[in-house]
C-alpha cells in the first residue's frame, strides 16, 4: 500500500469546498479479516486455519492412520443455537465453539462434533444411516478425471475417433437418483472434452461415451461407447483475450474512482460496519457467503435494530431437460453436491470488483483436513451513481425547491464457479434499509455434440438450441433458494400475507364500479405459508407481532420478488422429489438449527427424504415464533447463440424492503456523498 | 470548462502502463445538443426553439389576435412515416419536416399540421370532434390554482378552520370520467394544502372541500365544504436539508470518478454514439424522452444492425383506490393529461447524475407558443462496477485460467415530476446488446387527512395505510406502458411466443418421468398477442422472419419481464375502460403512425374510445409486418411509513435482450476498460 498526498476539491451539496486531504491510493486493499479471532471474536466466525488444523488433528487422533482412511467432506462451524449467539453478542462473552464435520471414515459417513476450544475433544461421532452421500471433495474429483486417460477401452475410443489423448480432459458429474432401490455406491459420471485449440472445454464434448466411476474404489465400473458424435470445432469457442486475434471491440473508455477518506466501511474480523448497517460476513464451504446478525441503526430511537439473523443460498438446483441416455441424469445440486463455498473462486481485482473494493480471504478444509487458502474470496465495495430520493417542487409560488440525495450502496460480492457456470452473487445493502440480493449467471453452456449444423436438419426434439454448428445448448433451469432467517426487532416474528382484492361497488355509493383494498392475514402454519407467486396479488412480509409503530402498524420487512418461476417437472419425478423445495416460491419454517439445506444434508444421490418439502409436512406453527423465510429465485434457461461461447451476465434478483419497520424514511436526513474533483495538482 | 494536466497511471488488463495524458476536468459537461440542426439533422429531431417560434407565428398568423384566442396544448414533431425517415437516414437526404399541433382555438380543439421548412404554411387544420380534451398546459394550471384564494366561500372555509390564507397553496387534479353522458366542459378539481412549516404540501391537505374549476372560463363552478378534517402536522414532513436540524445521518463517504479520455460517447445533435451503439435521443412534450433508430454494430458482419426504431413511455396510468367522494375521481393519466415531457424537471448535476454525466437541454412550447427552455433535461453517463462476463477454469490440469470483463453501461436518465411523484426514467444500454429500461419512483405520497392517529381507531376501510398521524397514504397503482417499435434488422418483423411445456415420459424411454421442451408459435394477430404474463412460462421475442443465423435460428430480441402486475379494477369500470391498455401486460400492433398513445390522443376526460384495447379490436395481422410491442410495467402501491414524508426509490424494470440476434456473444472480444489510478502528482 502506498501513501500519497494531493490537493483536491471536495464538493458537498453542490458547494465546492477546497480541502487538503491525505489519502490512500492502492489498487487492491485487503481487509483486516486475518486479524486474530481472539481479539475480535464473533460466535459465527468461520473456522480459522488454526481451527481447521485442530479439527484435522482431533479427528485423525481418534482415527489414526494407517489403520483408518479418513476423508473430510465437510468441515464448518457448528453454529451455536441462536439464543446462545445473541446472548454472547449482547454480553460480549464467549460462546461455545465447535466444528461440525462430515468425514468418510473407512467408507462410512461420520458426523462428528469437535470442540474448538480444547485439543482432541470429539464431542460426538455418529454414523449416517440414511440415503445420500456428502458433498464431494475437490481432490477426489481431480483423481477421478484422470481415470479414463489410463483406461484401455477409453483410450481405444479416443483412437477410434481419431483424437489425440494428450488433448483430452475429463470432468466429473453427479449421477442423481432415478428410483433405483439398490444400495448405492459413491459413483460419478465422467465426461471428456477436447482442450486443443481452445480453453473452452465445455463446448467441445466427446459425446457418445458413458463412463461411471466408483470414487471410493477410484476405478471405472461401467463403460460404454455408444455412438460417435462429431466434436464441435474449436473455432469461435476461445474466450481468452491472449488467444484471440484483434480487433478487440467495442472499445470502452478508461476510468478511475477514488474515495479520499477511504471506503465508508470497516471490517473487523468478519464484522462489517457501513453507514447505518452492521453485519457479519461469514463463509461456509457448502453455503459460500453467509450474511449474519444484520442490524440497522434507527436514528429515531438511537439504536441498532436487528433485521436478518442469517441469509445465504441454501441450494442451487440445475435440472437439464434432455431425457436421453447421456443427459437424463444431469440434475445437479450445486451447493449440496459440489459445495458452493468450496466452488468459490478468487476474484480478480479491478475487473470482478471495482478499484475501491476490499477483499477478504477465506479458508476451508481439504480432503485430508489441511486448511486451503482461498485468496480474494469476497470483495466489498461501495457503488455510486444512483439516486436515494428526490423531489422537485414547482407547486409553491415563488419558491424553487429541488432536493436530491445520491445513493450509495454497499455490495458484498463472491463468484461461485461450479464447472461451466459462474454464479456472481451480490448482496447489496442500502442506507434506506433495503437488502437487494442479485444472482448473475456467466460462464459456459453445457453443450451436447450433435451431427447437425443447421436447424433445417433437425427432425426431432433436440432438447435445446443449436447455438453453434454441432452444438446444442440444452434446456435447463437454475433454482436458487435463499434461506432468510429474519429477526425483525427480535427473534419472534410472524409471516403476514396481505392480499389485494377487488371490491365491486353495486350500491351506487361511489361513481366508481370497483376499487381494490387489502386484507392481511397472519399465516399460522407451514402449509399455509407455501406460496406459488404470480397468481394472486399480495404483499409478503415478516413482522414482529409484539412491536408496532407509533401509529400502530406492524413493524416488518417485505419481500419484493422478481418474475416468479415455477418448476415444469412433474412432482413425482425423481429429480423434482429431490429438488422439491422448488414446488413453491416461498416457504416459511420455524427456526431449526439443523434445517439448513433445502435439498437435504446428504444430497449426492439423495432420494428427497430430507428436503424443505418433507420438513414442512409437519405443518408446524409459525406464528409469533422464530421463523425462516425461504425464497426461490428461478431462471428457465432456453439457450441462445449469444450465450456461446461464453455468456454475458444474465441477472435476476429481489428486494427485502423495510415496510413500516421505520417510523418514516430512514434516509430523510442523509446528505449526498461529497464529490471529489480530479486533482488539479499538475496544473501549470 | 477548465483544462489541466497531470500524470496518471493507466491500467489495462491489470498491467499498469504509465502514460502522460491531457485531460479535461469539469463537473458539468453540456453535450453539443445545441449544434445547429442544419449541420446534423435527424428527421426525428425534436423541434428547435426556432421551429417552435415558427409554429407559433404560423398559427397566430392564421388565427390572429385579438380576434382569436389561441392556446397551444401540444406542439411536437409530426414525425414522417418510418419509410421516409429510414430513407432519409440512408441517403443523407432531407426528410419532410412538419409540426403537429393541438391548439384550443376559440374554445375548440384544433389539430394542425405546420410546415417547418417554409413560413406560414398550415398544411392541415381540423377540429377534433370526439370526446376528451388535450394535455393541460402548465400555465392554465398555474392560473387555476390561484382561483380559490380569491373565492369568497373558500376564504370562509379557510377561516372556519382557523387557517391562514397566506399559508394556503392549491394544486390541480384531472377529473376523469365516470359515465357522465353530458357535454363535458374542460374542468379540473382543485385541492389545497398548507405550506407553513414545511415545503411538503402533498402530505398536508386541507380535506373536506370540493372545488371544481372551469378552466376555459377560468372560474370556480362548483364548491362544497363537506367536512372539516384536521390538517396533518408539519412536524416530520420537511425534506429540505436546509430546514432540517442536525444530526444528518448516516454519513456517506465522498468519492470522485474520472475518465481521462473523456466519456466514451459522443452526442452530435441528438444522435448519440457509444461503444457499439448508435441511437437518437429525442424528446416530446407529451412522451418525454424518446429513443429512436437504435442500432448496434455487429463485429461479425462489420456493420450496424437496426434494433429499435422507437421506444418511449406512451402513458402512465395511476388509479387511486378510494371510492369516496373526495377521492374516487383520482385516476390520473400522467402522460396524456399532464405531459410527461412538459413535466420533466432539470436534473441536478452531481446528485441526479454522477460527475461524469453530460446534460442535454430541451425545448417545448408554452401555452402561448413561446419556446420554453428546459435546462439539463436529460443526462447521459457511463456506469462502471459490474461484470460483463467471466469464467474461472480449474478443470484443465496445469493451466490457470481466469478471464473477466468488466461491464460498462450507458445510461440515459430523465426525471418526470408530475405533482407529488418523481419518476426516474433510465434507459440503460449494454455493449452485449441488452437494453434495460428502469422506472424508479420517488417523491411524495398523496395523503388523505383523517381524524385518526392510531390504527386502533380504524373502524372501517380507510383505503390506505396510516403512514403518520392523521395521514392515510391511499392505495394506488402505477402502470407505465412502453411503446417498443422494434425493427430487428429491418422493419418487417414477427412476434414469436415460445412456450415451455412439460412432457411426461410414460413409455420408459428414459429414467426420467418428465422434462420440459419448447414450442414456438408465430403470433398471427393482435388478439393472439394479448398476453397476461406470469401464468404460463414462455419466452416472448420479436424476430425478423426473413433473416436467420448461420445455424438457422430466427434473429431476434427477447423481452425479459419483471414480476407481472395485473389490474384489479373490473373491466367495465370507467377508469379501467380509459386505462384498458393495462388489461394485458403485452400487446403487439402493426405500426401505425397515429397510434402512439395507449390511452388515446385526448385523454383528459376521455371515455376509452381511442385506447390500445380499442385499436386491437380490429385484430389486424402482425406476422412479417412492421410491428410494435407494448409492454406494461406495473406497481401496486400499498404505502408504508418509509414512503413518508418522501419515499426512497422503488425501482422496477425489464430487459430487452438479443436472442439469436448475434452469431455469438458480441462482447467476446471486448476488453475491460482501463483503470486509472488516482494521480500521485503531489507525492513528496
Amino acid at each position: 500500500m502506498s501513501t500519497t498526498t494531493c490537493t483536491m476539491k471536495l464538493s458537498h451539496l453542490s458547494s465546492l469546498l477546497t480541502l487538503t486531504l491525505f489519502f490512500f491510493c492502492c489498487f487492491q486493499l485487503k481487509a483486516e479479516a486475518s486479524t486474530p479471532l481472539s481479539q475480535l471474536p464473533h460466535p459465527l466466525d468461520p473456522l480459522s486455519p488454526q481451527e481447521l488444523t485442530l479439527v484435522q488433528t482431533t479427528v485423525l487422533n481418534k482415527y489414526p492412520k494407517p489403520t483408518n482412511t479418513v476423508f473430510f467432506h465437510y468441515v464448518g462451524l457448528d453454529d451455536p443455537d441462536k439464543g446462545t449467539v445473541l446472548k454472547s453478542l449482547a454480553s460480549h462473552s464467549e460462546a461455545p465453539r465447535n466444528a461440525f464435520v462430515i468425514a468418510i471414515i473407512n467408507g462410512q459417513s461420520h458426523e462428528l462434533t469437535v470442540n474448538l476450544r480444547r485439543s482432541n475433544v470429539v464431542v460426538s461421532d455418529e454414523v449416517h444411516q440414511g440415503k445420500g452421500f456428502p458433498t464431494l471433495t475437490v481432490e477426489e474429483q481431480s483423481e477421478a478425471v484422470e481415470l479414463p486417460l489410463k483406461y484401455g477401452p477409453f483410450v481405444e475410443s479416443v483412437e477410434k475417433r481419431g483424437l489425440n489423448l494428450s488433448e483430452v480432459v475429463c470432468s466429473t458429474f453427479t449421477v442423481g437418483w432415478f428410483g433405483e432401490n439398490d444400495e448405492r455406491k459413491r459413483v460419478l459420471r465422467i465426461e471428456c472434452f477436447l482442450k486443443n485449440g481452445s480453453a473452452n472445454i465445455y463446448v467441445r464434448p466427446i459425446n457418445g461415451i458413458t463412463i461411471l466411476a466408483d470414487i471410493e474404489r477410484m476405478k471405472i465400473v461401467e463403460y460404454r461407447d455408444n455412438a460417435v458424435e462429431p466434436v464441435p470445432k474449436a473455432e469461435n469457442t476461445e474466450y481468452r483475450a491472449s488467444h484471440l486475434k484483434p480487433p478487440f471491440s467495442p472499445n470502452l473508455r478508461s476510468y478511475g474512482s477514488h474515495q479520499p477518506q477511504g471506503p465508508g466501511f470497516t471490517i473487523k474480523g468478519h464484522t462489517l460496519s457501513w453507514a447505518n448497517w452492521k453485519f457479519h460476513v461469514g463463509y461456509d464451504v457448502r453455503a459460500g457467503v453467509i450474511i449474519s446478525t444484520a442490524s440497522i441503526y434507527d436514528p429515531e430511537v438511537h439504536k441498532s435494530r436487528s433485521v436478518l439473523y442469517r441469509g445465504y443460498i441454501s441450494e442451487l438446483f440445475v435440472p437439464y431437460q434432455d431425457p436421453t441416455e447421456e443427459w437424463y441424469y444431469k440434475t445437479y445440486f450445486d451447493a449440496g453436491e459440489f459445495g458452493f463455498g468450496q466452488s468459490m473462486v478468487s476474484l480478480e481485482p479491478l475487473h470482478d470488483c471495482p478499484p475501491q473494493a476490499q477483499f477478504l480471504d477465506m479458508y476451508f478444509a481439504g480432503r485430508d483436513g489441511t486448511p486451503q487458502h482461498l485468496e480474494n474470496a469476497i470483495c466489498v465495495f461501495e457503488q455510486y451513481g444512483g439516486i436515494s430520493w428526490r423531489h422537485t417542487e414547482t407547486g409553491i409560488p415563488n419558491e424553487e425547491i429541488r432536493e436530491v440525495r445520491s445513493d450509495v450502496s454497499l455490495i458484498v460480492r463472491s463468484v461461485v464457479t461450479v464447472g461451466n457456470y459462474d454464479n456472481v452473487i451480490d448482496w447489496e445493502f442500502k442506507p434506506s434499509g433495503s437488502i437487494k440480493p442479485t444472482i448473475s449467471l456467466s460462464g459456459m453452456l453445457e453443450i451436447k455434440a450433435v451431427d447437425i449444423t443447421h436447424t433445417e436438419q433437425i427432425k426431432e426434439d433436440q432438447h435445446g438450441t443449436l447455438v453453434s454448428e454441432n452444438s446444442i445448448g440444452v434446456y435447463h433451469d437454475h433454482y436458487y433458494i435463499y434461506h432468510l432467517d429474519f429477526d425483525i426487532d427480535g427473534v419472534d416474528n410472524s409471516f403476514v400475507k396481505t392480499n389485494l382484492k377487488t371490491v365491486k361497488v353495486s350500491d351506487n355509493s361511489s361513481k366508481r364500479k370497483s376499487y381494490w383494498t387489502t386484507s392481511s392475514e397472519i399465516v399460522k402454519t407451514e402449509s399455509d405459508a407455501k406460496i406459488k407467486l404470480g397468481f394472486t396479488p399480495s404483499e409478503l412480509a415478516v413482522v414482529n407481532p409484539s412491536k408496532k409503530t407509533s401509529t400502530g402498524n406492524e413493524v416488518g420487512y417485505r419481500l419484493v420478488p422478481n418474475a416468479a418461476v415455477h418448476p415444469l417437472l412433474t412432482e413425482d419425478d425423481y429429480p423434482q422429489t429431490r429438488g422439491a423445495f422448488t414446488n413453491y416460491n416461498v416457504w416459511v419454517t420455524p427456526y431449526n438449527k439443523t434445517q439448513k439445506w433445502a435439498g437435504g444434508l446428504y444430497v449426492d444421490q439423495s432420494r428427497g427424504d430430507d428436503t424443505l418439502a418433507v420438513w414442512t409436512k409437519q405443518n408446524r406453527g409459525i406464528e409469533n415464533k422464530d421463523i425462516v423465510l425461504w425464497y426461490v429465485v428461478g431462471i428457465h434457461h432456453v439457450p441462445c447463440q449469444e450465450d456461446f461461447p461464453i455468456m454475458p451476465l444474465l441477472s435476476t434478483g429481489f428486494e427485502l424492503r423495510p415496510t413500516n419497520f421505520f417510523e418514516r424514511n430512514p434516509v430523510l436526513k442523509t446528505l449526498s456523498p461529497g464529490i471529489v474533483e480530479w486533482p488539479n495538482c499538475g496544473k501549470p
